[in-house]
């Protein structure tokens, strides 16, 4: 099982900063779900909140709805068939975590699984604003609580190349581009 | 000049789905401005929608509330250092454009100009939702006209390696990630 150490929530926008596509995880009474998601984004710094779009079609809706809680995921390279995979079916129809072998630990705030062998995790609580989630299916939410695999993001900062475990990035048709090599100058 | 050649409305969302940081420029009332956003993402496919955070002490925040308009330009990793430098000054203190030897291009539907060498244009026209700008600096818009350089996307998908020209992807300090290479599963 990965390590997970915490990352303080602070540094925490940095996780989805650089625009990985992530899997989202979900639970509510008795039912837990995994989806991804290509559309997410920071929304703020301290205390960090995150935006994100989750279409009214899918099981994780409800799952989101009810609890008003759910998991940011960052699957590395190596996930990028299961990320696909937990994309283009339902929850409804198989239970993800069984057919695809997912193995997850507990959220600390949320009752959201965590979806193992991810770069990072940010468990999240919705913040309520109806109108916006029932005309645009876009969901906002604070982090209460955020997670990293030291090896590739210790002390706030991705280290370089991500450890060699690269996040990745939704094109469409089931590829993506990897997170490459870092670049920029130094302020 | 950069050749531009208009990407079909319902695959203009492809041209942010792997996350990269732009550049959004605006223009009202004979101001003009660009600034650096590390946070947007798609918000719908057709007709394209787009979520971006623009801070209320921003110039860009005035311009874009009264226009209604912004364009979002899409930077290649030879702008780094410009994103950069204009997501940490104020278009208060200095014309950016001058400052910065930044060329631009005529936007077809909205008065903002389009930066000159970035690889994709989305025009977008704001969508009124004063309840979410106002509280989370999140504005929602619509993308009426979409552009890209013919040699790095074409035909409604990014070309093998970004043509060699990748977008980049903010971290922080100054630094990004380039888009690296592509990965994963045909369907």
């Amino acid at each position: 099982m990965t390590t997970l150490v915490p990352v303080e929530l602070p540094k925490a926008y940095r996780l989805l900063n650089h625009g990985p596509t992530v899997m989202v995880s979900s639970a509510h009474d008795g039912a837990v779900n995994v989806m991804s998601a290509a559309w997410s984004m920071p929304l703020d710094f301290d205390p960090p909140k995150v935006a994100v779009v989750i279409d009214k079609n899918t099981l994780t809706r409800g799952l989101i709805e009810g609890s008003g809680e759910f998991v940011l995921n960052v699957p590395s390279s190596d996930q990028a068939a299961l990320t696909v995979a937990v994309g283009s079916t339902s929850g409804r129809d198989a239970d993800k975590f069984a057919a695809h072998c997912i193995r997850t630990l507990p959220g600390s705030v949320v009752k959201a699984p965590l979806v193992d062998g991810c770069l990072a995790w940010l468990e999240c609580r919705v913040i309520q604003e109806p109108h916006i989630q029932a005309a645009y299916d876009l969901f906002l939410a604070e982090v209460v609580a955020a997670w990293a695999d030291p090896a590739v993001f210790a002390d706030g900062h991705w280290k370089e190349d991500q450890g060699g475990r690269r996040s990745i990035h939704y094109i469409a048709g089931g590829q993506f581009f990897e997170t490459g090599a870092a670049v920029g100058i130094r302020k």
